[in-house]
């Protein structure tokens, strides 16, 4: 399986213990260098640099003015940070709000939906190129391979048609299914099967009926993003029908998910798509650190009947990759899966 | 002038630096202190304490489940966090949120719109008795009293009905001014001097043409609270026209500032109310720590013709305390003020 990867996620240089950064920043370039590792010892596939598709795809599903604030907040934000502090919000738009700041730092809070999502010098960059890789490993599978692998960091899932926020920026896997559509109505599902509800992707499709967005994830209830992924939330308009979510108990076990899975993967059966899309983060995996109670009870055996089981679907895929934070094994997670679905 | 007081606030314990919190906590205990010092050797009025009028007052005002949510967010909180550290959210609902969260932590971004304001052990209890100042002060008032100063910490104008934000949790001068009601429609006016919009207080009579809302404050589009205050602000249904904002430039001039104090005070009188409540912040003086960019370019002659304009209206004022950070400045800022209203 090819594999589409950059070192310009370097340029999002994320420490754990950000200053300024009320929880630490597990989105750190560690993880995508792990991931990079193994896949080369593993020798999964050719690893290829992403081509570089212009800013043109990422417009077709953000907004302007939101890209505009996300290439500009580092330099606006500085008359209010020390040094290169990055830039987080520290207020946001509550409940009856009525005014869009113009100015900074008000911004800040007007895009970002929470406190993880630091904006450095080289965000922007780090993100323009994950979306990149997306779409390059999109454009592959249109071109007729089985399924392409794309190393995106930053990840995308959480990021909206202007909204950031769970260490997300652009929407990589949203990007990827419009590049897949080339501005047709053709189906794509995207399956996103991170720990934490994509509620960006659910967003941006949300009244679409020719994207559909199924997703296993923890119960919002509980855990993040908290304001999103309630199983009512089931589509509007033209996409009433299209947004399936599957909430699971915190601490969910290996059976409870993969029962979840076997649903997802018939309703994507059902829905018949041209294309698959795998939000694919490993954070479901048994101890990842993020998780609020230590996560799902996913293991190794998990991962694999995972992998095979949505591979059977037998769809050309586009596999982005989303979360996973326990840097030590995820490197390892994500050649078992490549490897199981491949087969 | 009377002057009603309460040592209960120090059960808000706040430090500059709190643990968890990524900006400054200036509302701490050393500002009620100071301003109690300064009162006491300037010898003001009696200082008195504030009665229980129990949780009925506030209910008038705020919603139970945000009552309750104030009152079990610290201990609920705590497998959260690390020992006593306070509760403050990290995700806040975004534009387009769906989903309610039951649960903790979730609900603490649902009820908070920033990280400035932490719940810690006694946060509650200062929060009830801070309003039980205002109200006690209220019916000091009510009773036949031209003035009484409430010395309310924390403060609350930027605590709306089920919203809390901006160092504030129960809104004490929304709650003194129901109280003055008693639950007839006589019309009271209030007047935020504040450097910051009270977005609490214009969200809580919005709709109403009883109590009116008149605030002077810097411009949201570069300051905070960002997401309300602006000028077309003007009510909505029966308050239509009963809510009044002056956003001033960063940076305002003190004859900037008493010009817009000089129209709201005409308001004021053409809106022919039978009690005014002065919702008093101090951060409009000049080099107050927390304004962006300086603040406001009040000095002494202007804090003095500010509370003698005000004064001038011959309204029974209830006087409830807001901001004002400068710690050593903010005793002899009451002092003059109520020096001079009282003339």
């Amino acid at each position: 399986m090819q594999v589409v990867a950059s070192a310009h996620h370097k340029q999002h240089a994320t420490v754990l213990q950000i200053p300024g950064c009320p929880i630490p920043c597990f989105e750190i370039p560690e993880r995508a260098e792990a991931i990079w590792t193994a896949l080369s010892v593993a020798q999964v596939g050719k690893v290829i640099e992403p081509q570089d598709f212009g800013v043109g795809p990422i417009q077709v599903v953000h907004a302007q003015e939101f890209l505009d604030y996300l290439q500009t907040a580092y330099p606006s934000s500085r008359p209010f940070y020390e040094g290169d502090q990055p830039a987080i919000a520290d207020t946001y738009l509550g409940r009856g709000w009525r005014h869009k700041p113009s100015g900074f730092p008000g911004r800040i809070g007007y895009f970002a939906f929470d406190a993880t999502c630091p904006i450095l010098q080289g965000t922007w960059q780090a993100a323009y190129w994950s979306a990149q890789i997306a779409i390059t490993a999109a454009d592959l599978v249109r071109q007729g391979e089985r399924a392409v692998y794309a190393l995106c960091r930053p990840p995308g899932h959480h990021a909206a048609h202007d909204l950031y926020g769970g260490f997300c920026y652009l929407n990589n896997a949203a990007i990827a299914a419009r590049w897949l559509q080339q501005g047709t109505r053709q189906r794509i599902a995207i399956l996103d099967i991170d720990y934490h509800h994509g509620n960006g992707t659910q967003e941006i499709f949300y009244e679409d009926a020719t994207v559909a967005y199924f997703s296993l994830h923890a119960d919002p209830n509980f855990d993040y993003p908290f304001f999103w992924g309630g199983a009512h939330e089931t589509g509007a308009g033209e996409g009433q029908g299209h947004n399936h979510n599957w909430p699971l108990p915190l601490g969910s076990t290996e059976e409870q998910f993969l029962a979840a899975l076997e649903e997802a993967v018939n309703a994507i059966a059902a829905f018949s798509p041209a294309y698959l899309i795998l939000s694919a983060g490993f954070d479901f995996m048994a101890d990842d650190p993020v998780p609020l109670g230590g996560g799902f009870r996913v293991g190794q055996d998990g991962l694999i009947t995972t992998a095979r089981r949505i591979a059977k679907l037998g769809l050309p895929t586009v596999i982005v990759q989303e979360g996973g934070y326990h840097v030590e094994k995820l490197g390892g997670y994500v050649v078992s899966f490549l490897q199981n679905f491949d087969n």
